[in-house]
């Protein structure tokens, strides 16, 4: 896309709070550690689980986080800025230390997906951007699991970019769902710059631009021997399913074959099994069915339920925008700043505070049981913890695994999930616990707070005495 | 962000079916000039307009696009496309013309915002971005004027960015809503690209980071004395609301002065009215309150119904990501290809033949009375052309707008939307009719393709005849 890192592009992609935060911490000399938690406070309606995803791209940008000159130009115009602070942010850059989820694993609500170690100017600075990255690949990619489950197996195809909310969601879309198994793409930048393989082949407008269907059908099989899908429903599926076995005799008599029909429209489990049996009959039985338009994982589900005749699925823009549940109750909150755990109580909104770690039990057949979310301290025998520390002094540790190596995991990851969590409709939820030492800090803690708030008033009341 | 033009960038984001068939053409030597049409089809629930955004990106794009010799390797490494095909796409670029809205013109259902005639490769070939760049801000200026009306004269500032889905999107949020008058946005980046105001202070993690609030207060007033608004829901609305107030005190002492206090949770409705109380009480009547958490168009008319002494609106996630409606059923359609105009009736969703324009009445009042789509060529006598010629020969015909010309065209277009087509729920349905000629035209086209189907069948029949 650029050759400039991405941290170069973004620093100034914050919100402005950060900015003025981070002036009034340097200039109260405030540069102790603080650590953030990134978590999911709630689960949207119908999931049960979430899948980690957009480390890498978070982690890009911690480590090439730098304001440039222009940057800094355009701060000082705001006539906002201290000129030390102008100053400060000219050589600052991320020093501190993350641990994180790998991509691909799955995870429940209050877990931390990402915890962030940083001087506190530096932890705070970075959170908009965190927010935004991490947000959108775990949403995208939480949802598109949920279409793999739907297909049982069929392959499901991301056909998303023309309405998913922006070019980067149109990358990250095809990235995420690609992350959680979906088998490709129709985005071709997506192909070169993450290197996931690209599908598509035409669109009713170029079978309308020929005078006749099946000329169109032709010279596609002509020009693109090797990937022959024909979209049979722009006039009518039936006798575009004819069609299609004519040109696959065609095909076949140059030692070529048709791979897949699409259908795009109507009752497609009812049209499937009339397409299907039109192509066993005229002698294609493996010629494939391939289903789109407004697939999400309820329409696959709906659709294979009434037993329709699909292969292969391609997914688009309910997957790409989450369309049943656009974003998540996500945020990065203050669990620690210096040696003091922090919590906000207000409005129910309770954080587990200090810094964390998350273990994972397995039965005798290595499925999944209960996590704990425990303080990073403490050990939580025969638990695996999944936390891992990704970077420190603002440099990853080791190089992250490749997209098709967390793709792999991911799959596995999926595999340990039992049934009931991974229900379409109403999941069951699954099991998370407070660790013994988590539980007694977070009690403690609370109870300082609601002290704390006295001693607030006390200290409120004896400030304002004098007014 | 880059010095790369757009479209250099961006050429590969688009689906791998616009480079088949742009290939199939190239093999057949199609070249005749294509029109595509690019319109909303549906009205999502509690939707009665929709207001045109994206334009200037959409026209960046076609300007500048091009591959790269990156892009072509990449091609070439998938063999699927022969050398010829690559050879034409290291040429190519958009020749083409483009009639279309101006930015923040308010219109409806099936009504073209925007089409492109060109060779019927260029046409296709740009599809799957100018669908993501309109489809996503026309989504957010249509959502974000919503909360404008709601507000009822109260300024509203974009908070979105740390959940929009990606990058891209949070900037082009904080561009679509202030085009249809938010104030501003917390994007900071926003801010430097598009001279969009920036708002933002500080969080909870800034207040407790300090052992007492009215400490965490007091640094800010001291850092940023021109911008204080002070968040005090911190531990307690009420106890924030009188050190918020004793702060103003001293602002005031040093001839300063507190702007606004925030509230973030709790029932703003009830909270607003007694914090209000408290700050007129402790002699700051002038001190306003900013809300924020949670807004969207449904919970400003609601606090505000609810009798909420709120001053100043923050939007967030459910503006950013258009939360109970997150795509538009968008579509960019051939409707001309060469002299044929083309429509395509499958499952009822029936396109607009051929090139059109959209004509707007005006009461007395200048209040929009009806529009009428009609062909391009037709005169309505008494109606305002809205498309307008803003490319011809791949080059922009004129400068758009700047960003500020069109949010005061904007707000001129909203304000002569009658009150019934705004309403935040359920609301009426503004009448569109179809012109004289494109009635006809529709009709003759339909009944064509009527009798093309019965055409189509025979010519199958007869070149199935031998098999």
């Amino acid at each position: 896309m650029s050759d400039q890192p991405l941290g170069v592009r973004f620093a100034l992609l914050t919100d402005l709070y950060q900015l003025t935060m981070a002036a009034c911490y340097l200039a109260e000399g405030m540069a102790e550690k603080a650590t953030f938690s990134l978590f999911i406070r709630k689960y949207p309606e119908n999931r049960g689980y979430f899948v980690a995803a957009g480390l890498a791209e978070a982690l890009d940008y911690l480590e090439s986080l730098e304001f440039t000159e222009g940057d800094l130009a355009y701060l000082d115009s705001t006539g906002l800025f201290p000129p030390e602070f102008l100053h400060y942010l000219k050589g600052v850059r991320f020093t501190g230390e993350v641990h994180a989820l790998p991509e691909g694993t799955v995870f429940f609500k209050d877990e931390p997906l990402l915890e962030v170690t940083a001087p506190i100017i530096e932890a705070q600075l970075v959170e908009t951007f965190l927010l935004n990255a991490v947000s959108l690949q775990t949403l995208i990619a939480s949802k598109a699991a949920r279409s793999i489950h739907a297909a049982a197996g069929r392959p499901v195809i991301d056909f998303s970019l023309r309405r998913t909310q922006g070019t980067d969601a149109g990358l990250k879309v095809a990235r995420a769902s690609y992350l959680v198994g979906f088998i490709g793409t129709s985005n071709v930048l997506a192909g070169k710059l993450y290197g996931i393989p690209i599908f598509g082949t035409m669109a009713h407008s170029y079978i309308t631009s020929f005078p006749h269907e099946i000329d169109a059908f032709r010279v596609f099989a002509r020009t693109f021997p090797g990937i022959v899908t024909l979209l049979i429903d722009t006039y009518d599926n039936l006798a575009g399913a004819r069609k299609a076995a004519q040109v696959a005799r065609e095909l076949a008599a140059r030692g070529q074959k048709l791979r897949f029909v699409r259908l795009d429209s109507g009752d497609i489990a009812a049209i499937s099994r009339e397409v299907r049996a039109i192509l066993d009959e005229e002698g294609f039985p493996e010629v494939r069915i391939l289903a789109s338009g407004g697939f999400d994982e309820f329409k696959i589900a709906k659709v294979l339920e009434a037993g329709g005749q699909v292969d292969a699925f391609a997914v688009g823009t309910k997957m790409g925008v989450a369309a049943d549940a656009p974003y998540f109750d996500i945020a990065y909150k203050l669990v620690k700043y210096g040696e003091r755990p922090i919590m906000k109580l207000s409005t129910g909104k309770v954080t587990l505070v200090d810094q964390k770690q998350v273990w994972r039990f397995f039965d005798a057949g290595g499925r999944m049981v209960r996590d704990v979310i425990s303080l990073r301290g403490e050990q939580i025998p025969g638990g695996e913890p999944l936390l891992k520390p990704v970077m420190a002094g603002g440099r990853r540790l080791a190089p992250l695994p490749s997209l098709a190596e967390s793709r792999d995991y991911c799959r596995e990851q999926l595999a340990r999930l039992p049934e009931e969590y991974k229900a379409i409709v109403a999941p069951a939820r699954y099991p998370v616990e407070l660790s013994p030492g988590l539980a007694a800090l977070q009690a403690r803690v609370q109870e300082e707070l609601r002290h704390r708030e006295i001693e607030e008033a006390a200290y409120h009341h004896h400030e304002l005495g004098e007014s």
